[in-house]
């Protein structure tokens, strides 16, 4: 059929005949206002349906899979097998000798005692080890959640004049942050971590993991007075401020001192290299992965051989030996630092959360078994709950420490339960080795950690396909360093929703045309070869029709028809039928619903008709609520294809001049 | 065609051969970076397109259009005659009727000088008059702005203790609200007001309507000792406070006044049949425009009369005489209330700004004409700058005047220029009648007045079409009532937003089917006629794919497949390919991009492939960019319709059957 050629009608018309044949419109079954908000809600919390295996089981079976659902452990317990354990066995061990010198380095970036970033390794892996359903993910401290935490608290409270407040701030803010954590995955409101977006977060991880970088300058070159702020300026004007005293760069400066920065720097190669080597070649995963451990053992030799702690290099110090100590007693629900621990611990909690179920969902995807979100949430939340009151601070799966896990090959979370257990022996016997580890090989295990946090491939991947991304992107690059990790954060994910709303307030209308031989209509500006009908103005609404932009929509169809009454100034031919194509609108609410009649008169005022095709169900039923006079539902005015709304109506035009002329 | 039916191949098939020529879906023509910003800058800033009546104009020909767009009046002044000046004049004496008690009292609403009120009719009107394009709107004073401003500066000024320093305020604020409108509109973010949707406003308006006759309890009681809190428990029991401490309601008490509530009693009810009148007949208008006046002229010469002022009846005062006063010099730029201004301005800009720009679009929409948003902005913000600074308060469009002018038959912004002179006129001569007018007359104005905000017919309306925006509508109406009206706006508004956030989160995937006899597809629970293809499963993806979403739909989409593979279970017919429709996806981000190769990938370890058909311009770019395999384009899993995609595939699964069997 072609509808812009009007002498096509003489020609034998089997295909027109069926298409002629209209499809009416019909309203949606019938659903009451309680069932829709059921199944909205059910959408909304219960989007991955997790209650669907309970179904028409008998009780006894039903208690037995609830249990299961709560302790996943219950699940694949029963079949673990000795195999398995081999497998767990050697990774729990690997993950164990990247997590020792881990935590203790992390620790310090929290500005913890080292020896908390220990304990942080061995009671939350055994918490998820029962609770999380990810096989891969390797509990424990990480670096931007300790970044984060240690300089969101020392705004108000110094670690070093007020050390004891200050970790009982630590342990209160990860009580927050694990409460925070599983309530909302116990109220099903996961989907709040999912506005932290793609672009975001590589902006974000990169500026993050520079900030840590540059603090690690005061280990790595070993300057004693040096700024508590985090910036970017003011680490830098710290860092050079101090060389000015001084002539050269090597030179015995008072501030920097030289046996630190040749030690930091050859280790820091020596993690990078180890690092890019298990990076070209996965099957080497135990070269990066053992590399910490080793600097560690290496560095504490020399320091010991040397005395070199007597020569300008700085070392941890004694430890305190034995299991985590009980730390309930020091949680803070009052008090002039509640406000502040309430807050650190939303913003570390949702960024850690963040990383431990992208992780999770990341290895999930690889090995193709399922995480549920909302339940890796309350696993995350319980572990640092019940972490805060056994002297841990805030963990959750980290991303390197979980791909060397997967890499060397674990099959369970009892990986976890091997890595806590060295990590218990470490903490009851091995505590006094870690004596005269140098602080500046904790700075190079930290540097070499967080450079691969900047991942510029995915920055490049984003400039190519998103413009606006890519400024969101930048703009949690820059918020972090040059302002703060939180207000970096939160101008990201501002951007990001104002984005949206910008899309919502602007929604695309599109000129529709025919496909010459075809009843398939498409885009004018996309498919060149679409026609327009004479007579017909078609336009596809591509959004929700609702407040934000009903306005907008109004005045921008308006324009349409100006535009065409334009044009048709000059070919004579006058506009006849504005048809709306409402497929694409998903929703409309009452301001959605107004604009209708407002176009309708406009239209008609015009000496057009408005024709509409295919609203969806429940936009059709909101029209057919506020219509009392039922001029929407007029079924010359309301068709099922735009091929049916253009064939009837040129054929009822034809019919009227034809019926005219006799 | 009948996919469903395989024996339909037999037949005679003219219709199918017709739909088996598949139709290529191709890239959309390239457009460079600077060209897609610059169109969606273009959409996004100017969507009316305000400068296309210069386009191809001759120089001296654009410096007029430029003056006429700045200067509407050049536009319709030369076209003035005598007989648009009768109908003006008429309907400017009408409104300056209504203006001049509502001026006194909607000043008094705001805690100031009543003079105020009447200063603030005589400037706006002429800057509007020159600068504005509606031609009904009535300027001055309204009562929702003059309440906020009262209420919101006397959080931390005294109007009573402190009178200059709140005219002050009151002078800077409304300087503060000018500039925020006139930038709002010079930098075109006129779409900001959107966001008040008419369900928020619905429920404001009444809300604010009985703050506002709750406050006028003090005048019709006649109520000496008043609360100035605004919510409705704070005035309740200050009302009834009064009364426990005497006995009976008209007894002569210390506080409530039994003259001054007969006589309010009486005009307000005198007020209300007046209202009522014209409202059931709209050509009655000057009823209800001149009541005001006729009640304040009538009670002023009670009081003279009986010099009913010595019996309880509190009066105005002596009023000065003279125009306006420059108050520049009054305009507070720095000092501790600073921020307290800039608030109160932006809230009061945007409140008066919403109502300014609605009263404009409507009238404009009854007369056929066009008012631009942006610019009504600039005028309504310049009247509010040059009125700062000429003893003038917030002013705008108001509703209920600008109806009396449109009734009245106003022709164009002459008639604020009429009802300018009789203020002047007014102020210049006028001013010593008004001394014995009672403050209760003022209370009952206001009442009759704020009556008309409550739109309890629209309430239903809304309730019977959106259940949601219903809820926004009372959070709006409670809030405003039982907290402030600041806070109750800005509740209705966040819900708002957060519902269309909701939405994107959660957008809508349907199942489709094909109406027998058709290749028409539509959703299966709507249409149910429309019948599954054996092999096929075909998704509708109804919204922007984005980060906020990207992670619901690749599970929600799986969730699909497992459904679908269980159903099969029982039919033991497999699942060959995933249709994706993305006739609805209008845009798609860095996020929404990844998770089709997950789908990919999930898809095809079942088996099975995942087909996309008709992707839109925008969509199918970024899909095609991140592709580099070119997996998404080729052309045996990329179509045009889902009719074609389906006749298509089903062909090649027969052919290969069949070859298979040879």
């Amino acid at each position: 059929m072609e509808y812009s050629n009007s002498s096509n009608t003489e020609q034998p018309q089997t295909c027109l005949e069926i298409t002629m044949e209209v499809h009416r419109v019909v309203p949606p079954p019938h659903k009451s206002t309680i069932h829709k908000l059921k199944t909205t809600l059910k959408e909304t919390f219960f989007p991955d349906d997790p209650l669907r295996q309970f179904k028409g089981q008998p009780t006894g079976k039903k208690w037995i899979l609830a249990s299961q659902y709560i302790f996943p452990i219950l699940q694949w317990g029963p079949h673990y097998s000795l195999s398995l354990f081999k497998s767990d066995i050697v990774a729990g061990l690997t993950i164990a000798s990247l997590a020792i010198p881990q935590g203790i380095s992390y620790a310090k970036l929290a500005n913890l005692p080292p020896i908390v970033g220990l304990y942080s390794s061995f009671v939350p892996p055994l918490v998820y080890a029962v609770l999380g359903s990810s096989r891969d993910l390797a509990v424990g401290p990480v670096s931007i959640a300790s970044l984060i935490l240690g300089s969101m608290l020392r705004q108000e409270v110094s670690p070093v004049s007020d050390p004891v407040l200050f970790l009982q701030l630590a342990f209160t803010t990860t009580f927050f942050a694990g409460l925070f954590q599983a309530s909302l995955g116990f109220l099903r409101l996961g989907f709040i971590i999912d506005f932290l977006s793609k672009a975001t977060l590589i902006g974000f991880m990169a500026g993050a993991a520079i900030i840590v970088s540059l603090q690690q300058l005061k280990s790595l070159l070993g300057i004693t007075h040096f700024t508590t702020k985090m910036g970017l300026v003011p680490v830098l004007s710290s860092v050079f401020h101090n060389t000015k005293e001084v002539n050269g760069w090597f030179s015995s400066s008072l501030q920097w001192s030289w046996q630190t920065i040749l030690m930091g720097f050859c280790f820091l190669v020596f993690l990078l290299v180890a690092r890019h080597v298990s990076m070209k070649r996965p099957k080497l995963f135990w070269v990066s992965a053992g590399a910490p451990l080793v600097s560690v053992i290496l560095s504490t030799l020399l320091v010991f051989a040397f005395k070199a702690q007597h020569h300008g290099i700085s070392i941890i110090g004694k430890l305190q030996e034995g299991l985590n100590p009980p730390s309930w007693n020091m949680l803070q629900f009052r008090g002039s630092h509640l406000g502040l621990s309430i807050k650190t611990g939303l913003v570390t909690g949702i960024i850690s959360l963040t990383e431990g179920i992208a992780v999770g969902r990341t290895f999930a995807a690889l090995k193709n078994y399922k995480v549920d979100g909302n339940k890796e949430m309350m696993a995350i939340g319980l572990m640092n709950m019940v972490g805060s009151s056994t002297s841990c601070y805030i963990t959750t799966g980290a991303f390197s420490r979980s791909a060397v896990n997967h890499n060397a090959g674990a099959k369970s979370a009892v990986s976890n339960i091997v890595m806590s257990i060295t990590v218990m022996v470490t903490l009851l016997f091995l505590m006094p080795l870690f004596q005269y580890t140098p602080n500046v090989v904790l700075g190079a295990i930290i540097v070499s950690a967080v450079v691969g946090l900047i991942d510029i491939p995915a920055a490049c991947q984003i400039w190519k396909i998103d413009k606006f991304d890519f400024i969101v992107m930048l703009c949690a690059f820059f918020g972090v360093i040059f302002i703060s990790v939180q207000d970096g954060l939160s101008m990201a994910v501002g951007m990001s929703i104002f984005k949206i709303l910008l899309q919502i307030t602007r929604p695309k209308t599109v000129m529709l045309g025919n496909i010459p031989g075809t009843d398939i209509f498409r885009d004018l500006h996309h498919y060149k070869e679409s026609m327009k009908i004479p007579g017909f103005l078609i336009l596809s609404i591509e959004a929700p029709i609702n407040f934000a932009n009903s306005t907008y929509l109004n005045e921008r169809i308006l324009r349409w028809i100006e535009e065409y009454e334009a044009e048709d100034h000059k070919k004579q031919s006058s506009l006849q039928f504005v048809v709306l194509v409402m497929s694409a609108v998903s929703a409309i609410d009452t301001s959605g619903v107004s604009i209708f009649k407002e176009l309708k008169k406009t239209v008609e005022k015009k000496g057009a008709e408005l024709v509409l095709v295919n609203p969806l169900g429940e936009v059709m039923e909101k029209l057919q609520k506020s219509d009392e006079a039922g001029d929407f539902m007029r079924p010359d005015c309301l068709f099922l294809t735009v091929g049916e709304a253009v064939a009837t109506l040129t054929a009822t035009i034809k019919s009227q001049v034809s019926n005219h002329v006799i």
